[in-house]
């Protein structure tokens, strides 16, 4: 499945969809050519460049339930999610904020506590990265609720994919000089929550970002306008949006978000804490729930993406995990980053079950649902890399099969 | 300048501001943790996540002059143009096209003529690319109106970098089989202009795209919902928008915009005609016309694009083009992309010259104004890919410097 221009049989592409595409009739030329829009001077421009109308892609918002939106992953091509589609989680609401009065205060175990405003930190040196933001609690919906009406953006919709631009916190904590007996960072919104994280200084040194550009503009205001915490690869939740502070300490503060939530129950009963980075995980966003496909030619397209670097490779099988093909992945393959991968299949009726697994570059693979229950258990809420599936019924109807 | 950590003199970065960090006072913690928004539920989401209230780009709309409107460059991080921010030219309006009735007529020298509909397209084989499209008249603003008062945006406005997808052109043409004698394409819009440009068989069967999707969505209705051609690299005019047919050809078409327009009169008085492909460029968005700044330590920021492939370095001078420094780059340094660069500063006054010169991975360099001059002469509209200059004057006014 490498490349598609040595597959013999891609040709019949679209020959085997069953006549979709008609032969020319000799009228075809006049037709293209004299369209309905050919006659007439098209509308003006607009400040903004809008959608077609006939185009309305929208987000799924659970506001009452637990205060989640989700990108409609299925809908969409590539691996930038439009900042409009990016799913939030927030835990008080949507603060509005105004850049020019918000400020940021960095102490605790520093050499100089100081305020910094939105200006101060836009003129630091910056960096932007391309980079997958995801909900902790991703995919929970497809390893407990079983249920085969789950569309990709039911089961892994808490993930999104953005350029964030802003300035690397360890600029920040060098502006304002770090004691020797620092080792975690509490980082507090200014939100009703007042949601606060611990994040262990090592992570704050290495790639963590003080973001205000998403896709190249102003963080939306769910995103955390003006400023939000970025850090890559690891759970969302710990990306603290609407910063207000932080506060360098010497250990975890262990605040709710942290000890109640966002930790890990194991089997035996022990408790996973500060299990922040996301593992290997992938989704087949076509075929998928709730489509239906007719025999003939398909290219499965997906998603696959790593809290630990880049995505080595994707494979993908059509009989439930008995035989494994190794997908395309679209250029360019990014480190904690959506990955677009791509495999041909022919569908020749009778039932088909689609899987995928990812590999990524520290040699980690997503497990099987199997493994991922024996690992956590029952009662995991959290970190679900397990690989999804998905079965193609004998009318071509497409459900999610629950491993 | 190459990186930040190495640079002795980047803790005075905001020390140097003139006191705009202040030391911190007793009362702050509790200010930060005391915020109005800390006090009140915040709003609830909406279906699509809004720009913060305050936030409100908006492009330069040049409806009745030319029919372009302009990518605020100045006002962007990062490389990725929001969708609704990307400039557009059109000729003949914005032509409303239904995605359900769209049809695509390849023929003329083809052994299977066809008419495909856009799902019979969406169904082939795709890929996903970052690229640039940019106006061949960008930049000619500079060159020709002698002012101070000319924005990035006035200057360069026309350029714009999404993520693409759709099939790739060589991929359809396969599907229909090209006739050994065939040379050339005749791409034509369903506009009222039937807006139309040959594309030499050559970059069809290269990295041409028949692109239905931009940064992960349905293409924009003004850049051609819902297919356009993207021919990456090349003047944006011949990536011809809502796509009526493509006919093959032995020889060119020779239509008024790739005859009349878009052809490029040297000072001799030949014509260059077919000459797509864009130079290597590049412009400082910050510090630009029209902000001011203060003495201290600045990061110069721009954007960097090469028609030929991917940026391999930029340098900047900062009096006027004696001394150059190499900038630094932020990944992903793609081909056919803009390329973000960045390079320390420290302004002590007086008047300084900002220049940036790129140069790409086929080893040319973006020429001076002198050069481009003498190269094309002074009626030159189009590939104006002469360095761009800023004049900071004692006060901090920023002007552009015209060359």
């Amino acid at each position: 499945m490498k490349n598609p221009d040595e597959k013999p049989s891609r040709r019949k592409f679209l020959g085997a969809a069953g006549g979709t595409v008609a032969a020319l009739a000799l009228g075809d030329v006049a037709r293209a050519q004299t369209k309905a829009t050919t006659r007439v001077q098209g509308r003006n421009m607009t400040s903004l460049s809008e959608r077609a109308a006939t185009e309305n892609p929208t987000r799924t918002v659970h506001e009452k339930l637990v205060g989640i939106a989700t990108t409609p992953i299925a809908e969409l091509d590539g691996i930038i999610t439009p900042s409009d589609l990016h799913f939030t989680r927030h835990h008080a609401g949507i603060p509005t904020i105004a850049a020019e009065s918000f400020e940021l205060l960095v102490h605790g175990l520093v050499g100089r506590p100081t305020v910094f405003k939105l200006d101060d930190l836009r003129r630091l040196p910056a960096r932007s990265m391309i980079r997958f933001l995801e909900c902790a609690g991703n995919g929970v919906a497809g390893l407990r609720a079983i249920r085969r009406d789950l569309s990709p953006e039911a089961i892994d919709g808490a993930t999104s994919n953005s350029e964030w631009t802003g300035v690397p916190l360890r600029t920040v904590l060098r502006e304002v000089g770090v004691k020797p007996a620092a080792r975690w960072i509490l980082a507090q919104s200014q939100d009703a929550a007042r949601y606060s994280r611990s994040i262990p200084l090592s992570k704050a040194q290495d790639d963590a970002l003080l973001a205000y550009a998403q896709n190249g503009e102003p963080l939306r205001a769910e995103q955390g306008y003006p400023l939000r915490l970025l850090l890559p690869g690891w759970e969302g939740s710990a990306s603290v949006k609407w910063l207000a502070r932080l506060e360098v300490g010497d250990e975890p503060t262990l605040v709710r978000e942290e000890t109640v939530r966002y930790s890990n129950i194991l089997p035996d009963g022990r408790v996973r804490v500060f299990e922040s980075e996301l593992g290997v995980k992938s989704i087949i966003t076509f075929p998928a729930f709730p489509r239906q496909i007719a025999p003939g030619w398909w290219e499965i397209r997906g998603l696959a993406w790593s809290g630990r670097g880049r995505i080595a490779r994707v494979e993908v099988s059509t009989d439930g995990g008995t035989r494994w093909s190794t997908a395309e992945l679209d250029d360019p393959v990014l480190p904690k980053a959506h990955t677009r991968f791509r495999a041909r299949w022919r569908w020749t009726g009778g039932t088909a079950v689609l899987v995928s697994r990812a590999v990524d570059e520290s040699g980690a693979m997503q497990p099987s649902t199997q493994e991922l229950r024996a690992e956590r258990g029952p009662g995991n809420d959290y970190h679900n890399n397990n690989q999804r599936a998905w079965i193609v019924e004998g009318d071509g109807r497409v459900f999610f099969y629950p491993g």
